[in-house]
Parts: structure tokens; C-alpha cells; sequence
């Protein structure tokens, strides 16, 4: 017997993908944001994400439409990482007994929401029963072929970007775990960087969105792209709102911002004579990439990068 | 409040179809057995099913291997009655702590077997943690123009024909439930009928697959089609497996039939004229496309149908 722990959740990914082929009109398989399909004019995007009660979000302090909203953010953030676009949408839910019918339309709501910002329709999916409240969206989009943005992409020299604030998200988390006041808008309804990949991507080698941590994203650019890349912990950009609640519960900001996760922001690399070039977007160079190993500097000490946020090893 | 159970399966779907609008490029959005996507030379088709571990398997006796493989077999069976054929799958995958690495690999070896008998391939996925086993998949599959089957095309004076047995996974699952020996290994081990789909598709009329029981699914066709249907008990084939377990049991062979589901046979209607031409595919005519109502004649007596298999009205 091994425990799922042993191998962590990107382990089992790396696993699944081992046992699997790849064939012809497929681009890209398991291990980026998303699937990407061939085309005659464009690629196809696809991702999925399931978020679990208790897991993924909680009843207790997220109303349904918030949840609604959320699950379709997190996936449409897989696509912007893309460089793309998305179109439609998948929707299974399963339905525990305590769920009522208007707190499924406050779901909907929420999700149906999400959709008209992005410019997406849901055009299928599955409602059934549960012992707990699960989602699982789908998410169909489109890339030009000229601007796919894989992991996989970053050269050595590339300056490490981030279009915004990191460890907004788990500083919301804790805060509602602790009961204690303070910001929490950007955990329960948070938007993503739709637009700024659209304009990122004819310029940026490699990029992905920040689910799990900074920490882990970098990790998997750089084990994507045979390359390293060096992190400065003083150039994380943490918002007065997330150091106030580290302040309030004794926490390390940065610690959220490297393993917290769920923040929607984007990473991505690039060669330094083309930042110009996207100057429209917010972004704050956080590190370069290197040839190998993958490293923290604080201050005069560089450390080793330790993995983000892994549901299998809480 | 208003409970689930009062709108059912079915209603909660109507509503989710009611919210959200078609766009350009959606042929068929909620409300049939895949979405349907234009494209120059095909349709795509787009599936997606949730199981849940207590609602839709057991692991007391289900192996993680038949668990995998009957969701995907389940999924390709919706593909199978659009009249097209797999290509890609995305899986989603909730992990409760009792789950190990070893449980996993077999949950996908069920999986890998059935994407290569249906000859397709997974191609991305989500693996996360959960309090219970939740799978979800999502197919992709293609359809020529001209084959697409929908639910809604039944014409009066159709043959309502199925291609073959029925009752037998609910046979099956009662035989388990009761912990009385006989044949279960259809409810285990289930295949649907992708070839034969692909036989009937240019010739049909309506075609859907039977996920909730022959009446049920007749319901759908009829209510999409927007017309009645008598279904003859007596055409009904029940094999004499299901025969057996039924009188083990003591139960009803027709109430599987009609109301168990998981049998993955092709519910199709087809003029009259037209059989000959599919003769290669098995099949059985079980009643007629009709102006109005829907009824199943007991002999002489012709009663109301009622509905199949709800996950909300158990």
C-alpha cells in the first residue's frame, strides 16, 4: 500500500500521464493548464477542475452563488494561462440532501454570472445526487496558434513576471478560518487575468496561473522547460490588505503568497527586451530563469523553492 | 425551500437549459445526450457524467477497476447514440483518504482498457482530494453531418426499437444489494453499443441511450420530438438471466426494464420502411411513435408511463 501523500498531487498527475499516449491532434496532454487539441485556424483548449465541499470551498462561509462564481473563475484562469480564450462550459454537480432548489438557482446564479463576464455559455452537463456538494466544470476555448503559451516554454535569461498581488487569497481563507475580521472579497469572489494573457501571449515564452502558490507554479515552468530560476522574496508583490491580516493572525504573507494558492494572477516569462512590449498589463518582475535548481533569495540566504499547495499533503 | 425531489433529475435540468442561452456555433446545448458543437466537416460532441460513490457505484463490491471502466463506458454510451465516436477524455478525480496509490492505478487501468476498446485517449484531468470517491468524465467525440441523431427527430408512425436486453444491470445490482449469488457481470462490467450506433445513425430517426430505463427514455424522445409513444410490455426483451434473478428476488424483471437503467442499449426510432436497412444491428421492436400520450400496454390494458430512474426521488 502506498498513500496518495507519497506521491503528492502532482505525483498522481505525473502518474496518469505516464500510463497514457498521445496521439495524433493532440498539441498538448496532461500537464498544463490545459489539453490543447489541434485545428485548422486555431487550437482548442480544454480544461476541468472539481472542487469538493470541505475541500475546495466551504458552506459555512461561502454562499452558493459565490461558489457558483469561484468554480468557473478557477477554470477560466486554465485558459487565460493559455493564452486563449474560453467559449463554453461543462457543469456537473452532485447534489447533497440539504440542498435546496434555490440554493442550486444561488449557484447557478453565481456560475451563469461568471459566464456573461468572460463571454461563455454553459452548454451542457450533468446534475445528480451526493453524499456532498461537488462541481466539476469543463471549460472548451480557443487559441490562436501563434499565441498558445505552454509551461513549457522559458529560456534561460527570462525575467519571472507576476500581473499582481499574491497571497490574497489564503489571507481571506485564514481569516474566515479564524473568525477573525478583515479583507476576504478576494478569497470568495475572485476575478482572473482573462485579458492581460490575451495580451500577454504573442510576447511571453511560458506562462500559467497562480492556483497553488507562486512557489509551485515556478516549479513546474521550470521542470516543464529544463531550465531553473531564482525567486526574490523581496520583490513578491503582498498588498497592505494581506499584510494587515498576517499581522492580525501571526502569519508569514509570504508563506501564502508561495504555497497558498488560488490568487488568479499570472506567471510568466519573458526576455527582458520584450517587457516593453506588454507594458499595458500589470506585472512585477519576481526572478529570473536560470539553467538549474530552483531558488528562494531572502536577502543573502537562497534556499531551496519548496512546493505549493497540494490537496494530498495538507 | 423547494426540494430537489420535487423537480427530480429531469427538472432540475429543464431549469439549468432555461437559464442560459444558445450561441452561434451550438447546435444542441442541454438537454440531449452530448452537446453538440458546428465545425467545417463534423460535429462535436461534447459528454459529461459525475459518479458518485454510494449514489452511482459501491465499493463493497465493485472492484476500482470496474469502477473505472464503467464510467467510461457510461460516458462513451451518450456519444454512441449521438451516432458518433469518441476521441478524447478528460477525468476528474475526488480522492477520500482510504484511497491509495495502488486503489488509483486501478481506477485508471478500468479507465485506459475502456478508452482503448473505444479507441480513444485521455488526454487531461484533475486529481484532487475528497471526503468521498468522485469521478467525473468528460468525452469528446465527433459525428458526421449527416449522422447526428438527436432525441428530438421521432416522427408518428416510427418502430420504437432497442438492441437488446434490458433489466439486466438492475438485475445485477439487486442481486448484489440482497447478497444473493447469480449473474452480475453486466451491472459490473457493462459495454454499450458504440458500433452499432454507428450502423444506425444514418437511418434513424431518434436515438438515445438507456442510462434511466426504457421508460424514460422513451419520455425524452417523445417530450423532445413532441409526440406519444406506446411501448408493448409483451416486445419488451428481458433475458432469462434477468428472468432468474428476478424470481430470486422476487421482483419484477419489467420494473428493471423499464425503470432500472445502466443498460447501455440504443433506444432508436426508425420508419417502418427503413429496418431492413439495419438489420445487421440487433434489435427488437418494442412499441410505436404516436401522436400524443405516452402508454405501456399490459395486455390489454394501456397505462400511463412513468418515469425511470431518479437520483432525487429514490
Amino acid at each position: 500500500m502506498t498513500k496518495l501523500s507519497e506521491l503528492g498531487e502532482f505525483g498522481l498527475i505525473d502518474r496518469l500521464a505516464s500510463k497514457v499516449g498521445r496521439g495524433k491532434e493532440v498539441i498538448k496532454g496532461i500537464g498544463d493548464d490545459c489539453a490543447v487539441l489541434d485545428g485548422d485556424d486555431f487550437y482548442t483548449l480544454l480544461t476541468t477542475d472539481m472542487l469538493v465541499s470541505g475541500d475546495h470551498f466551504n458552506r459555512d462561509w461561502q454562499t452558493p452563488r459565490q461558489i457558483g462564481w469561484k468554480s468557473m473563475v478557477a477554470n477560466v484562469s486554465d485558459i487565460a494561462a493559455m493564452g486563449g480564450y474560453p467559449l463554453w462550459a461543462l457543469v456537473s454537480l452532485a447534489l447533497p440532501d440539504d440542498v435546496d432548489v434555490e440554493y442550486l438557482d444561488s449557484i447557478y446564479d453565481g456560475m451563469i454570472s461568471a459566464s456573461e463576464k468572460y463571454k461563455m455559455e454553459i452548454i451542457g452537463g450533468d446534475t445528480t445526487h451526493g453524499d456532498i456538494l461537488v462541481i466539476n466544470i469543463v471549460i472548451i476555448g480557443r487559441v490562436e496558434k501563434d499565441n498558445l503559451c505552454l509551461r513549457s516554454g522559458a529560456k534561460i535569461g527570462d525575467k519571472i513576471c507576476v500581473t499582481g498581488d499574491l497571497g490574497k487569497s489564503w489571507a481571506g481563507l485564514d481569516l474566515l478560518r479564524a473568525g477573525v475580521d478583515g479583507y476576504t472579497d478576494y478569497h470568495l469572489e475572485p476575478s482572473c487575468r482573462l485579458e492581460e494573457g490575451r495580451v500577454l501571449a504573442p510576447h511571453v515564452n511560458a506562462m500559467i496561473d497562480v492556483s497553488d502558490g507562486l512557489s509551485s507554479e515556478v516549479m513546474h515552468i521550470c521542470k516543464q522547460s529544463g531550465t531553473g530560476a531564482v525567486i526574490d522574496k523581496d520583490k513578491i508583490p503582498v498588498s497592505s490588505r494581506t499584510r494587515e491580516a498576517a499581522d492580525k493572525l501571526d502569519k508569514d504573507p509570504y508563506q501564502w503568497a508561495l504555497s497558498g494558492g488560488e490568487d488568479f494572477e499570472l506567471v510568466f516569462t519573458i526576455p527582458e527586451s520584450k517587457i516593453e512590449a506588454v507594458s499595458d498589463v500589470p506585472y512585477v518582475i519576481v526572478g529570473d530563469i536560470t539553467e538549474k535548481g530552483t531558488y528562494l533569495l531572502e536577502g543573502k540566504q537562497k534556499k531551496e523553492l519548496s512546493g505549493g499547495y497540494d490537496h494530498f499533503r495538507l
